[in-house]
């Protein structure tokens, strides 16, 4: 019975794949209007491919050089499980894969978007929704086939006879887990790359164009302006995908890796076998109800904007409810242990995203007072602004913050019986509350990357000249696109720090496995041995003194809170120079190319996307680098203790941090939109312009260095975890 | 021999304080120029002493409510020292005492340093240097003093009869430790309160003055310029000072308790109490070293920029070659065990301050390619300003970062005899080595200080109309002390850092005398029962299970992180609060008083003085307020493991956080300069108003939110150990 719920798995993601391809093939079916459309999504869509293959180019370089690497660890000097080069390069290939097909989508669907909002609103909202979907349904179902297959693989190819059954799901786990730094690594430079792509071609089109110029956006006299519509694509969609391909098989592998240990000492081989594969069930469910959520996102033909809310939202909150009683069913079905309570954990998770999700509408909307008194403050010039903005983003923090301090403290005593010191169990339910969290992702994602496609055939519509009424629809939706990626966001950053902690109790166990490697049989636990099989986590806890007063704890502490600040000024001060890039080239096109702001002559649009591209590929090297080596310099340094404080540290502050400047940013665009909307002298006053100054100082706020710290969070603990076998092995203290 | 020289501790108390003295006399002889520069100069003292008058009140109200809650609680519940409720009194009053003298001599020094320099600079700099060596002196002279006498008050009382002489100094240590809750909760309200009121002082009277109106800095026209001054007294003498009290006391009495601790077991009680008045005789030492330092600054009649800044460097790099000696000569006249390595330990300190000091002098430094550059990104306007700026001062964290971890791991090593699990000898390297970097505050704290009485002096000069070469040479004296505050904020953050480690290990040992208290003679520590008195750091971490894998340290850890930034945000927006209202007296003032403009009408000075005053009174009760409960609160929630994550977690972010506020701000306000002086087109160009928004936001960074997180580091250890009795009586879970 167990066994066969297993095949739930592959099948769920054969069905994802299968409704992605459907929704594909429906969205093209449609028209792409006319020549002039079709020759606008063209050539956006052409930068985009062009972009992608330059960064895969040199992804594939660091690919090279890391499985390189993980070779010679594991073949040469036996620091390393033999599986992890090939583990490595699936989770990358298969994050690229799926950056790849949602990305194509999205630019096939801009136009057909654009076009379908001639006829009406409705029409529109169809086809850049289903596109969506398509990005959200491929990385489930990748990402559910990835686990999948190697869980198959390794329970065929591992011999039993070597080791207890018990141990064995131990090893299949925490071999697996490696292949989630393939995707980490993908992902970091999905997001950062895309990240400096978008916010250059971005804030390069805004200052010469908008500022200097005064041509409105999306006007086809602005040179940047197909180089801005693929960066929406390269960074939102793209970016985004990948980040949370890796948060989703983050959070089911390493939620399966704490379900086998924390099994390990009872002997109970099915039992440990269902709290591996109950993740994986929770995720294979949340496919099938994010399906029907994607199908119930429906209105009437004369809908209104305020019916579309309502219509995207009863599709995310049908597959919420749906899943809270799906798990406790699967569980149930499962006779998983304590399942009642396991549930409940899962549940937790599920909330813990809403209420930040919530908490960033409020914070970020315009229809709330914080965003409306940041617009306010632009009275008082744009430094007022800038302040302001700032010290909301720093409020913004609390709720949720308090939110995950709950969630973990909640899903850890349900899972563990409301015992503080079950530690396995405990560290089991943050795990599974986000797998919780990241369950519907199929549909929480579809109304994530509707956002830049909605926003893209907006820049279409006007790039086309499709007249007031349509670009007044497209509007429409990509503000509705603003409301939902909040609620996006706020998912990606939770997901971000529940995987987070789940990874770091996966690190304990890499750590028995390479001890194991080496041949060490037992550790020292205050002056008494303990089989390093048999270790507890508080044991090992206890043998590498992992205690706030330790040293090498506390300065890799401080490391950790230094990253993720490092990692943003890098970030910033990038999409600083690949924008100034861009302004000069704009500059120099305005002067040089005579009859652009006449509408005569075409601008050089292929050249901006040039510089955005080669400005993104520069840029993204460097930071990128050193969050992979960070955790191995720490470990070499100040071993197994130095490297969960950098963890840790990285953790508490770049969660904190992500969350100021998502919030900041997305605050600052509002304010200006509220101001833009007619409050405080609309349009052109100097308020407005007070407030485009936090509109351009929140882009690389809100969408390069805020959500690249979600994957620094992820990649630090998946490089520790791939070095575990190293950073036991040797160190200098 | 040794309890001989411990007499040199009380005795170079006295002889700061004597010096301090007869700097001040000195300085009041001088005449204080003209009538309208007495004028000016009465209105700022005016406003300065009203203010802190006001402040005073506010601390009084909140002084009166913790005594009476530590009096409950010590006198009726028995979960706290008898001796808290009155040396948390005296703390106060000492820290109090010292920013007040420090400001009445500020006041008092600004008008004579602007007629000094009628005659020449080299007049002006003694002036303005021997009444800022007034406050450094008073500083360190009433801090020994307070710890002198109590340290002879609690040996004379504490009965020796009812407990062992190793545990009777244990006892005093910790108790003393308590005082300096009263300094620290003194210098939040100082810090909060004088950087709110200063900063919506100057950005009120930048943006409608400057900007607006368009008349110059300090213009007697501007009706927020008094305001404007006294801010600069109130926020930078009278806060930086009570910061200073609160890190310098709180170093030597954390490493005391430390050096009391780490020699409990030994039974050596000579050895012990050496280890306890070491970090007291160093401060000793080194205020002999500042007082020689201070007398060593002296130049030429006709001395140039160059000479000042080199005379002043001389003096204090005079007093770090000799108390490094001194400290190695101290040590081993005390024949303290391992005297020659703890020495380094000391050497270590100075050198962290020193690499911090420099490090922000070159990221702030408009001589430097990083401020430069920051000028120039002002060529696309106020926004890459702001991004640039930002991404420059997360980037400047690095190197004090790892200068931190190097300077941790270092002084920990040396002192625990390279042997990491010694870890009581190898904290008290840690404390020592911050009292090593503040053993010479006396004139560190002197170069800071002058400061704002040279800022003050150009302001006075500037209002009373003293001419060009006058103002000149204000100017110039007010930019070196730009140079030499770089260093001062480094020693300030460095040692809040240091300290605030120090602290957290003390923190361990109010636990054991709380566990004591409440009658418990034994913990269980993995299985074993440890008696409570014998017990090692490592025994009560794991006794608490103090490990990076419990869900209560992890939820510590981020609420941390967030009060970091909550804090921060709070401050931010309470000084665009406060500005807004400058701002709309300000413009009221030139619209309805005829004639201020045209220099006809004097504009009403004392509003504005009240309008900052109210302001910061309001804006700084809610941030001081949730600094003192947050720590309180997580004991009772989470008990000792969730504060100690609390600790940590705020400790690691806001140190971070904090370097990344004041070397932002610091930058952006030199990137104006670098563009005032004739740099991107110079004053009143694009750029440069592109450099003054960056300068505006850059305000509250540097002087109000930065600042004051190394009291909110600092201060939430305080109340932790304070209220150690009562975490560990009871808490939820």
């Amino acid at each position: 019975m167990d066994q066969l719920l297993f095949w739930l798995v592959p099948a769920a993601s054969v069905l994802a794949l299968c409704f992605a391809w459907y929704f594909h093939r429906q969205m093209m079916k449609e028209s792409e209007g006319t020549p002039q459309m079709v020759k606008i999504a063209a050539a956006v869509r052409k930068g985009a491919m062009s972009y992608l293959r330059q960064q895969y180019k040199i992804v594939g370089w660091v690919f090279l050089g890391l499985v390189i690497l993980f070779s010679v660890m594991a073949y040469g000097f036996g620091v390393q499980n033999s599986w992890v080069p090939i583990a490595f390069l699936t989770g990358g290939f298969f994050s690229g894969l799926s950056g790849f097909l949602g990305m194509k989508t999205a630019t096939y669907a801009s136009a057909r978007t654009a076009n379908a909002a001639r006829n009406s609103l409705n029409s529109g909202l169809r086809i850049a929704f289903r596109s969506g979907a398509v990005m959200g349904l491929v990385v489930v179902g990748l990402g559910l086939l990835d686990i999948s297959f190697w869980y198959l693989l390794l329970n065929a190819v591992i011999p039993v006879d070597v080791m207890t059954p018990t141990h064995k799901l131990c090893i299949i786990t925490t071999t697996m887990l490696t292949f989630g730094m393939g995707a980490s690594t993908q992902a970091l430079f999905a997001r950062v790359g895309g990240g400096i792509y978008t916010k250059a071609a971005d804030v390069g089109a805004d200052l010469v164009g908008k500022v200097e110029a005064g041509i409105p956006e999306d006007d086809p006299r602005n040179p940047a302006t197909i180089a801005d519509n693929v960066g929406d694509n390269v960074g939102d969609v793209a970016g985004m995908g990948a980040d949370l391909y890796e948060s989703y098989c983050g959070s089911i592998l390493a939620t399966a890796a704490l379900g086998a240990a924390a099994f390990i000492h009872s002997g109970d081989t099915l039992m440990q076998f269902k709290a591996v594969i109950a993740p994986m069930l929770i995720a294979a469910v949340g496919i099938i109800l994010s399906i029907i959520g994607i199908f119930s996102v429906r209105t009437k033909e004369d809908a209104k904007m305020k019916d579309l809310l309502n219509s995207l939202a009863f599709g995310t909150n049908l597959s919420s409810v749906l899943i809270v009683v799906a798990t406790f069913l699967v569980l149930w079905l499962l006779k998983l242990d304590n399942w009642m309570w396991i549930s409940c954990s899962v549940v937790v998770g599920l909330i813990v995203g809403i209420v930040i999700g919530r908490s960033t509408e409020y914070y970020t909307s315009q229809s709330y007072r914080p965003t409306q008194k940041l617009s306010e403050s632009g009275k008082t010039g744009p430094a007022t602004v800038i302040i302001s903005g700032i010290g909301l983003g720093m409020l913004s923090t609390a709720i949720p913050v308090i939110a995950v301090v709950v969630g973990i403290i909640a899903s850890y005593l349900f899972a563990a019986g409301f015992d503080f010191s079950n530690v396995g169990l405990g560290l089991y339910g943050i795990g599974i509350a986000a797998v919780g969290m990241l369950s519907t992702l199929g549909i929480t994602l579809a109304t994530d990357a509707y956002g830049p496609i909605a926003d893209n055939a907006g820049g279409n519509a006007e790039m086309s000249g499709l007249g007031e009424e349509v670009r007044k629809r497209t509007d429409a939706l990509d503000s509705l696109g603003n409301t939902t990626a909040a609620t996006g966001k706020g998912f990606a950053i939770g997901s971000a720090a529940l995987t987070g902690l789940a990874l770091l109790a996966s690190y304990i166990e890499e750590i028995r496995i390479g001890l194991t490697r080496l041949g060490a049989t037992d550790i020292s636990v205050g002056g008494e041995t303990v089989s390093v099989q048999d270790a507890t986590f508080f044991d090992f806890m206890h043998h590498y003194d992992v205690t706030l007063m330790n040293p090498k704890v506390l300065s890799g502490m401080f490391l950790g809170s230094m990253m993720a600040f490092l990692f943003c000024g890098l970030t910033m001060n990038a999409v600083g120079r690949a924008a100034a890039h861009m302004v000069d080239e704009v500059r120099r096109q305005f002067r040089e190319i005579k009859g652009i702001l006449t509408g005569e002559t075409e601008p050089d649009y292929e050249r901006c996307v040039a510089i955005s591209t080669k400005g993104a590929q520069r840029e993204m090297v460097v930071p990128s680098l050193i969050a992979i080596i960070a955790p191995i310099l720490t470990g070499l340094i100040f071993g197994v203790p130095g490297v969960l404080g950098l963890l840790i540290g990285g953790l508490s502050s770049g969660f904190v941090l992500a969350i100021f400047m998502a919030n900041a940013g997305g605050a600052w665009d509002n304010a200006k939109k509220y101001v833009e909307e007619g409050n405080f002298g609309g349009k052109g006053s100097e308020v407005h312009k007070a407030t485009v100054v936090g509109d351009t100082v929140g882009d690389p706020f809100k969408d390069t260095s805020g959500p690249s710290l979600n994957i620094l969070i992820k990649l630090m603990s998946m490089v520790a975890i791939v070095m575990a076998g190293l950073t036991v092995a040797w160190s200098v203290f």
